[in-house]
């Protein structure tokens, strides 16, 4: 049983930001699966996906500083600056942290631990609306 | 095909794990699948999963050794800090490295690379025990 | 709807390489899926897989500066150096970046991003030939 849904994600800032409602909220056929995988992937090189703590969002502003800092701006070693200094920091910081997501789904609900959420890692200034292809597959209830 | 089980790791210290053995003992089913993806999700925000060298002990503390140098602990623009020094980094290198593996399946087996294993990154100094939702698919022989 | 195979890929210099036509010159089967996954797997410790910008060259370039910058040969604290120094940077980038990529297949093609394209990132200076395991799932045309 397979179904995919384009989603598209309301523009966001720079930062990291729990998005697990908004990416459930369209695929309502996720409650008919018994078992089976969630599959998301953004279809951007500079923006990304991951999953972490869903609670305290000092560790959502935290993240953000850690990847500037490990990925600064203007290093002298860039060479594709025409896009501006946000740009080739965010296509290093999508290699790092990576453009998909499976997620295990059981009976009919996402299997994530109590404190994991569904992270949109917008990693230009004004990255706008981003499109998620959303896949899901699985047995489904009788 | 699906099949899916809840692993429970036994605690392990902080660093780089091999736990390919351990993984595999929990889905016997395995062998039954003739092409497919076994699919492994952790559960935690603090832990992470990969896939790297199997034979040399000191590439898995050389990987916890740069992680440390790469992600310190105390950096002076982190926020989140009531969880101890080492949970910060902690959801740093969680995001780094992931959350699910997924991996092909043939004949039975995982197919691995020769000198490939599947680490457990524990990235806390006293995580305990860590679950795991594996979950199998594929067609299996007649 | 299973298929899988094993590519070699040729060989390829150190750095960040697009691979998107070789890899779906192996797996013509792909258009007869309607909707689907298709997964790559790398079977080596020292090469990644990845998803990024398929235009402008120079951004492949500042990814292998970048990378050689965050995780530098020769540091002081690497045990595992009998391999080369360029050994240890290399699986510490492949856990960075990571081993397999699932893809999103819409109506007998990858979902990908208008700028997005599938890279192998080489970290060895003589790599040599890579294996990847492709594995497609999905629904097929009737």
């Amino acid at each position: 049983m397979w179904v995919q849904k384009r989603v598209q994600l309301k523009a966001r800032a720079r930062g990291f930001h729990l998005i697990t409602e908004e990416l459930l909220s369209a695929v309502p056929e996720l409650v008919n699966y018994r078992v089976g995988v969630l599959h998301a992937f953004i279809q951007h090189t500079s923006a990304s996906l991951s999953v972490n703590e869903n609670a305290d969002p000092d560790v959502r502003m935290d993240l953000e500083r850690h990847f500037n800092q490990a990925v600064p701006e203007n290093a002298p070693y860039y060479a594709h600056t025409l896009e501006g200094s946000d740009d080739m920091p965010a296509h290093i910081k999508t290699v790092m942290i990576g453009t998909a997501l499976s997620l295990p789904i059981t009976n009919g609900e996402l299997a994530l631990g109590v404190w994991q959420g569904i992270y949109l890692c917008e990693h230009r200034d004004h990255g706008g609306a981003r499109t998620i292809v959303i896949t899901l597959q699985g047995e489904c209830f009788a």
